[in-house]
């Protein structure tokens, strides 16, 4: 149930549409007055810290009813807070600190698409490099699927490279996955991926802080960035050049206290190089797969991964000494333990002692022509 | 000028004999004791906490005198503590936890090779798999050129895969490199690098704390490990598979309070896995480059790491509300002030005042057409 009213509502409709996604100008005057008080002041053209002007070319022939019940015709759904399915994360933004001009709680959020946004309390950012290798798809991929299928909803960019892969890998685990994007939430940006869109649609939410309509203008990309980053409760970084947007994403995501992350990649190629100058400073975590993320975004204590070993050698639980002897054993033809000794660099007594518990555990045999490793020990 | 007596050189090269590489009890007793007394009482079969024992076997036909004089015709020296050339570094050792029964200050080193183990003040390890990719080869030789180049002693452990590619890039420098061996100094192994061994005795070093015509006993390389780490102010593994050996010249390294530096690789390369996981452990630094690695082992300030930029962008100096004028100034087909505002969702006045601007500095040109980028705006 939702405690917004009709005339809230239809005030953030007409607020979204007047200002630009996190414009930290109108964020902050929504949370300080109101979208009723504020949408009033703005109709009267009062100057507001000179918002009232910047508006003024949009303000001429807004109709937020019928912009309401034009987006429900194509599917849309307006999602405020104080809805039920309000993702209440997004609160962290008020105090965070703007980036580049866009900061602040959305006014709004469109949405396309049967996933309620409350779904998304424990969802993982994924994103990355439009010019990515299919080396990054790949991990992009089986991290998303491993973190799928954990439960955690898959947020992303909807765009080519890493984008696409985290989509795709959300989805082969047979789960929702979630495209925030930069132009409007009814538009397809870029086209070619029409077909992913329309599956995440049915199947997930498109969800956008831009209404209806709008064009996918770089600085739209800005805001966006800081909505995957707020929405989860981390952000991985699979591949990023220099400078590349996506750590936009990661920056919002340490400003925000959530956990960053980013996979590596050799360091000949330039799609890791943002990533590694990042690991490099300290400010993301390094992480290999989709069990390491989940480690590092789970409650303590959950998804711990196992360190990985080779198969476990009995050679390990040896002693020193035992080891020293092991190594003078020869492979195939037998030797005497004298022999053994004056390879080793040991006493005679001393090695007769340690080839009989070796060959007690089964690293040793004996026949005719004196000691060998056995096949457990040659493995 | 070395204070060394020649009593005590040769009862040095004795103990030498008589025990295994970095045995913690021999080491232990020769600080303890001096090598001359501990010689005296071994001698004597004084038990000594069953080191008497166990060294019995080596007793018999012990002349030190005639193996130093043997190995000097084979072109080695017996470097030991109090020589002018003897690496004082390796004094760490003395307070650093034994590892696998290995540790303490090595009683002497056999050397062959002009260079001077005090050479070694400044000088950097780089080590790793055995079974390295060529793209481990690539990145160490890199590493071990451009440290070489700055003057850092490369010192590896001569073995296949990323020792070989280290010891090729300080060769390539045109710089002297140090192997650190597990067998004797006299020995080459694997038998594959004698042209390299052969090299490197003639322009750098050799160096073995195990006795002349000693074999590779696999228990003898972690004390070569300790040594490798000890005798440099950084180690750097640039692929190691989990459990690897050079994770254990890492793990001393560490031990004592050297940095520690890793090269990440794909996530998929099992070659590279032992060095995620100590990155991810948190206790190696990532490091991409040569220039990475200088600046983690060299004294505060110098050779700092330029931050790496694409082409520095004037768009990074534009204010957001330029940036958000310029994303809707066509490249192509000029468009004009009133088209533009549209597209941008601004006032008309406030986009012709952001055009003006955005002219002054090259960004948009104006024809006859309307407004569109200029060849500079486009690259």
């Amino acid at each position: 149930m939702s405690v917004v009213t009709h005339e809230e509502r239809l005030a953030r409709v007409a607020l979204n549409r007047l200002g630009e996604p996190g414009e930290t100008k109108m964020t902050g005057l929504v949370a300080e007055l109101g979208p009723v008080r504020l949408r009033q002041l703005l109709l009267a053209e009062s100057d507001l810290d000179g918002l009232s002007e910047e508006v003024a070319a949009r303000r001429d022939d807004l109709d937020a009813e019928r912009e309401l019940e034009r987006a429900e015709r194509q599917g849309l759904r307006f999602v405020v807070p104080g809805d039920a399915e309000w993702p209440t994360q997004l609160g962290d933004l008020l105090g965070a600190g703007a980036l580049n001009d866009r900061g602040g709680v959305p006014i709004g959020l469109w949405v396309k698409g049967p996933l309620r946004l409350d779904a998304l309390a424990t969802s993982l950012a994924v994103v990355g490099a439009r010019a990515a290798t299919t080396y990054g798809d790949e991990v992009a991929s089986e991290i998303a699927a491993t973190a799928a299928q954990a439960g955690h909803v898959v947020v992303s960019g909807g765009a080519f490279g890493i984008d696409r892969a985290a989509h795709r890998g959300a989805v082969a685990a047979g789960a929702p996955t979630v495209a925030v994007v930069a132009c409007g939430a009814d538009r397809v940006y870029p086209s070619a991926h029409a077909v992913m869109f329309e599956h995440i649609a049915r199947t997930g939410a498109i969800v956008s802080e831009a209404p209806p309509g709008a064009a996918p203008l770089k600085i739209r990309f800005l805001a966006r960035n800081r909505l995957i980053a707020a929405l989860s409760v981390g952000t991985v970084v699979v591949e990023a050049a220099i400078r590349s947007g996506s750590l936009n994403t990661a920056h919002w995501a340490g400003i925000l206290n959530r956990p960053v992350m980013g996979v590596p990649g050799p360091v000949t190629s330039a799609a890791s190089g943002g990533v590694h100058e990042h690991l490099r400073a300290g400010d993301m975590s390094l992480v290999t797969c989709g069990a390491d993320v989940l480690e590092l975004v789970s409650p303590a204590g959950e998804h711990l991964v196992e360190p990985a070993w080779d198969e476990a050698t009995l050679r390990d639980r040896l002693t020193p000494r035992q080891r020293q002897v092991i190594d003078a054993v020869p492979v195939v033809s037998p030797a005497g333990s004298d022999s053994i000794a004056r390879t080793a660099g040991l006493g005679v007594r001393e090695v007769q002692g340690a080839l009989t518990a070796l060959q007690t555990v089964g690293l040793v045999e004996i026949n005719r022509g004196g000691w060998r490793l056995t096949a457990l020990a040659r493995t």
